[in-house]
């Protein structure tokens, strides 16, 4: 995960903010050092995974499998993020800006439906997508905080090929980013404080490139 | 997880099913193993999770990484099994026999139980446990197959502290186990066929030990 965000960019946007002691097996203790760090967090979820695997497991783990090397990892790379987890069907991305974070839902989103479009109905693999923006404590290789968990609980919200996100991430986006979003209200999450969600809908692009296009017509 | 299995064991218990093609990023392919492997899975959730990160990250990330690292980990290697995944509240830990997965999960309910005996209630971090055996598919270190998500969705029924296990799970214990499990009728499962559920009750010893407790008296 480290090396995904590359070396430079990571001294910048990671604070540490101190140690925690662990005690080992043999009784030992080790430390392990805890980072402070502010991530936008894109998580995704098949809809009726479980119903997929009961019906056909080797042939749902292979469009998983498909889903995630061909469209996922790609993307997230190609908006400066990394796949931080992968586990049954869901996948958790990580990228330093809500910008890109969104722009890879998007695109996610969008080749996905497109590739799926000649397969039959009932084999469409359809994703659900959260995204959250925040402050996180990354410990040991994983992310703690409340980013990540308003994040898992918005992709439990969502229709098939619908984003969600929460208002921070919103108010990180950059002004120079044309795109449309519909407020949802305050959503009540699942052991957590209520937070304002909003569905992301439309276009998604640079204002440079949007520009661009008007100028054609 | 290959490794923490042992080498002769997995030989016994693995059975190479095919390749799964899978097209890389430049558009090359590759190929991953599919095997096939009947384990005993348990999930295990911490309770309340999103309401002890909200409250208190760091505090609720260092309890995480205790549980894990002292008893998790300690206890599943004691039962001849192994952490597969780790990712926010969830742990999954997987074993080849059915006994060593309910052994495993008593012992950690038990002595996390003891150990939090001393904190304050709002700082007790419960668990809940799910367990279901059976045929998995194993591709590129991750598990497919409806026993893994049997065990998940049965992990999110208990209550705090509990331990429920599917029928099929429960037909696989040695005889020689003495267990009490009281049958909590059909359960439905979300997006799943419905399954019989059990909540593990009482004490749970191996006869030979039990046996000799009753020497004693």
């Amino acid at each position: 995960m480290y090396k995904a965000f590359g070396q430079e960019d990571l001294q910048a946007q990671v604070d540490f903010l101190e140690w925690v002691e662990v005690r080992g097996i043999n009784g030992g203790l080790y430390y392990l050092s805890v980072q402070t760090m502010s991530i936008a967090i894109v998580m995704i979820d098949i809809c009726g995974y479980s119903r997929l695997i009961d019906r056909d497991a080797l042939g749902t783990a292979r469009r998983v499998l498909q889903l995630r090397h061909q469209i996922l990892e790609p993307f997230a790379r190609a908006h400066r993020g990394t796949v931080v987890d992968s586990s049954g069907d869901n996948t958790m991305l990580a990228f330093h800006r809500a910008d890109d974070a969104l722009g890879c839902a998007f695109a996610v989103q969008q080749v996905h439906d497109h590739s799926d479009r000649a397969m039959a109905a009932r084999d469409l693999l359809q994703l659900h997508i959260g995204i959250s923006a925040g402050q996180v404590l990354l410990i040991d290789g994983s992310f703690y905080g409340r980013p990540v968990n308003i994040a898992a609980r918005l992709a439990a919200l969502t229709e098939p090929n619908a984003i969600y996100l929460c208002e921070a991430t919103l108010d990180q986006i950059d002004p120079h980013i044309v795109m449309q979003a519909e407020s949802l209200g305050e959503q009540l999450l699942r052991n957590m404080e209520p937070v304002q969600a909003y569905r992301l809908t439309g276009t998604w692009a640079s204002r440079a490139v949007a520009s661009r296009m008007i100028c054609r017509d």
